[in-house]
């Protein structure tokens, strides 16, 4: 049947589905119909309508400035530099963090064609160039695009006076050495410090 | 966001995902907006309004009587009863039948409150009565909810004058002795046929 294929097609190239999931979650969609497509209908264009870009960070949000830009009691002098929205979100989760953002949307790559000027650089360097900012947090994935961006990163930063820290690599907590890889394992011995005299 | 919270729920209960899969397919879509929410949307809106079950086997369809029904070069001899669409799927991928099906809808089951009643069950006795079957093929799956099933519709059948089979439980191809599960070698050993004498 056209409809269930044209259906299925869209959600088994959506990220984590495949075919077989896309046919048993169009299936069921159908089976609750009732209730569901309506709803899912009503939700997704809520989104296409109402969701958009913060203009200062890059963050998802409904509004011009986001409400982590826009809330006064997290810290403005600090900003961490993540690669993707869902950075965010887990670093949000964690509860560790009462700086601003700054979501470049994606990491420098010379295999996929994204240059500089593909990545929200340039907003970046406009926040720490118009002042107030003490702290640039790089907090790009360790993988080796997200490395090379903060090379990159670190480069067009380290001109103006304020300090660029990223966060520690090292073993995870709970993490058994046995199961890491040898990244890891290389990066919490390099960084190894003194039990005793800390 | 309450836009992204709300199209996170919807999908994460889909079947096969979760929260942190569908917070990725929001993503995804917030993305691709521009060619992907219209079309979804509008995907969504064909398979409410034009998909029905076939009045005969219950199959998914766009018209009363589906193309597998419809189709005078199928053989309308023989009826293959299934618990569901995506059973009815399978056995069209394996291009290995051209009779006809009844899609039951599910399962007996005492515990979750299924009754006969719930299921297709009413409408397949109709087709039989009504004439010119002569086969059922009784495919439920081989669980024990698939079982019940499986004999409830034999006492319900039996008295008609047809040939009532189930497909042949044994290894499967490519399986390994000490990969199966007991139940399977049992019935495997069970069935065995000879291979001198046939």
């Amino acid at each position: 049947l056209q409809e269930i294929d044209n259906l299925s097609n869209i959600i088994s190239r959506l990220p984590s589905l495949g075919p077989r999931s896309a046919k048993r979650i169009v299936l069921h969609l159908i089976k609750n119909r009732e209730y569901l497509i309506d709803n899912f209908i009503s939700c997704l264009n809520d989104i296409k309508h109402n969701i958009r870009y913060c203009d200062s960070c890059h963050n998802l949000s409904n509004i011009e400035i986001c409400n982590i830009c826009a809330n006064a009691r997290r810290d403005h002098k600090i900003i961490c530099v993540v690669e993707d929205v869902t950075d965010l979100w887990a670093i949000e989760r964690s509860k560790s963090y009462n700086g601003l953002y700054h979501v470049l949307g994606g990491t420098l790559s010379a295999i996929s064609g994204v240059a500089p000027e593909d990545l929200k650089i340039n907003s970046l360097i406009k926040r720490i160039a118009s002042g107030g900012v003490e702290e640039i947090i790089i907090a790009t994935n360790a993988t080796i695009e997200g490395k090379t961006t903060s090379h990159y990163l670190v480069d067009q930063i380290k001109h103006y006076n304020i300090k660029i820290s990223q966060p520690a690599y090292g073993i995870p907590i709970g993490g058994e050495f046995d199961y890491l890889d040898d990244g890891t394992l290389i990066a919490a011995l390099n960084a190894r410090h003194d039990l005793v005299n800390g």
